[in-house]
């Protein structure tokens, strides 16, 4: 026979029983937390419309989201195909028949998939508006899709495990959100790792009262953001590259090298209002924080960025060594959710960098080593008695065990093992019209049960 | 503000909470009953190579594909990409300009969009056959995509939850896995269902006996698969319109007539290899089907088809009155998973039709009505006291309860309204400094609680 590929695509993965497990174990914990702080489940499509995707990621988004071919466009094109996608108008296409056709502008591809879990959001809260509530509370946990060159923990089809909030600008809904997902991580197994804290609107202050024009805040913020990998030094030659003078230069590395604490950002914002109120929704979000999870964690952190897209106001971000990166992060974002509403709606939320904790939870062992227990392995050495073998099958069952019949017969020795392998607790089979059980601890084996006697045996057993 | 579509695609649904926790009860289930037979989880990727799909579903299939554009494609392409899609390697593309371009043809889309579960399960198995048991018994609960018209009950976007077991030839396998899909769908609370059983080897036989070639089987079969539908004088026509003779559709009405016990077609078939081999082994099935949860459902039945892909052995079906069709189905095919592979590897499975049970759970008040239940709605008649509120929450939820906080002040009426809505047990809110409890049965409701006593109080509560 003739063999064909069987690869996955390029940066996608086939999930083997144990990887789901863990996967499932992880988004168990996830859902669970979340649900503890009322949010609520929401799933959305995994297509959504082009034009509901497109420009919501900047121009490096467009780039790598993957679009859908139009249904009915034949995989390779003939000449009628050909002029129709042709972008000029005036041109013209002219067959190897000599049959000549005129060129015109047309689509390839009306839907793209889903890119992330924030646009959906967006788009499903307009959607089914009048049947939620004024405050939405939601949590998300699906893949997304990006056409990103592959790496270790990046992949092209990858889980997001979002929560939002939409519909409340109070600072709460921050305190809870960073909360929830601080205890997220903790119940995962991580101990090591601290909250960020940051503001966009005290960013946008500190590049404006540096001297900086509007349209340099985008390239200082991403300086700023390298503080940590670069150095002070790095800063200014990246900031010097992108062509902020000395001034605004001299003036954000004073900032920096001052320690940058929240006293330090307030002496150099004094008196920019923009920047004093966001001063005040930081120092309200530190402290609401000390009642909550992440109160012994969260600090300040001039050099936090978080990306450039649609926040507004507060963002945060867990931080662990371990990883020399991000667990995740978030923040407000009050432009979005309105595009598709036609008027604002503030929002706030956090996005857990799932692949990576579960990178990180494999690396570290933190996995309960149990996820795959089998209670038992039910086998047969002949092909005899397979009626008998599946009533034992089902009565097991019945008694809430986790029992995996081998349709083929077996030697003991091979069933034990495959019980092993399995990680079951117990081996079974038949063998000469008795059941015969092992088990790993090796403390209640017995042989030549009767099946009444094999159930009773069982009884009881952890399920 | 402008204001954007705010539709998902057309055949694509957004799934609310309510609607959400519907779906996770019915997986739930599903995913016990696998678990209980010792079916493993595997999980593969949203996107297969187009190659790896194609040709694997008819022509059908690959038309209602949704393939994804190469990346780097333009949506709108110019002359040159125009001249490369072009088929015909002697046409000639002339622009606005004037400049010409010889066409070639080339390949717009190079992976597709899963379309079901089964071909996926396949090229995994191949691809870690090394890491995988020699019988690997697997389930697999996914949405697969398909262009199709939705209808009711019928969408683009859906889910499918398989078992299947790869590697074993024996009929302890058929007979676990119509037993696992009985058991999931009793559990779900369908008890008004049975199980009709075929052979795809005694339909090849039957065609044949009846004087058909083999290229009418497909035809014979669909029209027999009608029987239900349009009964004998129907299947007749049918027959007659895809050109099978007289003779031959004689042949097969009296056989249909004959009331088509497994006796009948023996006679029918005696001395037909194939056929009495078919014959042996639906009796060794429905007899090895009395031990398990199928025994008392599952009947032999003459006119079930399964459409015509790739099985080879048993077929079977779920089917109920209440819904006049199929509740999921499955059956042998021992010819799929080795295409990968480059050798024959017999496998076993059934498909639940997990859409169609929801519609149904829906329609008959099948789901437990406590799934969105929140323990605590909490608030707040004022803004003060927030640091409070969060220190609450915090301790409500290490009790084990579930707590909504509301980040919005409102008056009492509007907390026990929200809590109502929410199906919250209990709305708690902070006034004038003390926690007021109000419980929806109205027992415990007591006023100016401190925090200790409200957690007291509340301490025990079923989570």
């Amino acid at each position: 026979m003739a063999k064909q590929n069987a690869q996955p695509p390029k940066g996608t993965r086939d999930f083997l029983p144990a990887y789901v497990r863990q996967r499932q174990y992880a988004i168990s914990i996830i859902r669970q937390v979340y649900e503890s702080y009322g949010f609520e489940p929401l799933e959305t499509p995994t297509l959504e419309r082009l034009e509901a995707l497109s420009g919501k990621y900047g121009e490096e988004g467009d780039q790598l989201m993957f679009k859908v071919l139009l249904r009915g466009q034949p995989l390779v094109t003939g000449i009628e195909q050909a002029a129709v996608l042709l972008q000029q108008p005036g041109a013209v296409i002219e067959g190897r028949s000599g049959k000549t056709v005129p060129g015109a502008p047309a689509l390839l591809a009306d839907l793209g998939l889903r890119y992330d879990l924030t646009v959906p959001l967006a788009r499903a809260y307009a959607a089914h508006q009048a049947e939620l509530p004024p405050i939405f509370k939601r949590y998300q946990i699906q893949p997304v899709w990006r056409a990103d060159t592959p790496g270790k923990g990046r992949y092209r089809e990858f889980y997001q495990c979002d929560v939002d909030v939409v519909g409340s600008t109070s600072l709460l809904v921050e305190a809870e959100v960073a909360s929830a997902a601080v205890e997220c991580v903790e119940r995962l197994g991580f101990s090591d790792f601290t909250v960020r804290l940051n503001h966009r609107g005290l960013l946008r202050a500190v590049v404006e009262r540096a001297g900086l024009g509007p349209q340099q805040e985008v390239d200082a913020i991403t300086a700023i953001d390298k503080l940590d990998k670069v150095g002070k030094d790095g800063v200014d030659r990246e900031l010097a590259e992108r062509g902020v003078a000395e001034a605004g230069r001299r003036a954000l590395l004073e900032l920096l090298e001052s320690g940058a604490d929240l006293d330090g950002v307030a002496r150099f914002l004094a008196g920019h209002t923009e920047g004093e109120q966001a001063l005040a929704e930081l120092r309200r979000m530190l402290e609401l924080s000390q009642g909550t999870a992440a109160g012994a964690r969260i600090r300040f952190d001039i050099a936090l960025a978080r990306g450039l897209g649609y926040y507004t106001g507060c963002i945060f971000e867990l931080a662990s060594p371990k990883f020399g990166g991000s667990l995740g992060g978030g923040g407000r974002y009050d432009n979005l959710i309105g595009l598709f509403l036609g008027r604002q709606v503030p929002a706030c939320g956090f996005s857990l960098g799932f692949e990576r904790l579960l990178l990180l939870m494999d690396e570290g062992g933190m996995f309960p080593a149990d996820l795959a227990a089998l209670d038992v392995l039910l086998g047969a050495t002949s092909e005899d008695g397979a009626g008998e073998l599946l009533v034992a099958a089902r009565e097991l069952r019945a008694l809430g065990l986790r029992v995996s019949l081998l349709p083929k017969a077996e030697k003991p020795g091979k069933l034990r093992k495959t019980a092993e392998e399995r990680q079951a607790r117990h081996a079974v089979w038949l063998e000469s019209g008795r059941f015969q059980l092992w088990t790993r601890d090796g403390d209640v084996s017995m042989r030549d049960l009767e099946r009444a006697a094999l159930l009773e045996k069982l009884q009881g057993e952890p399920a």
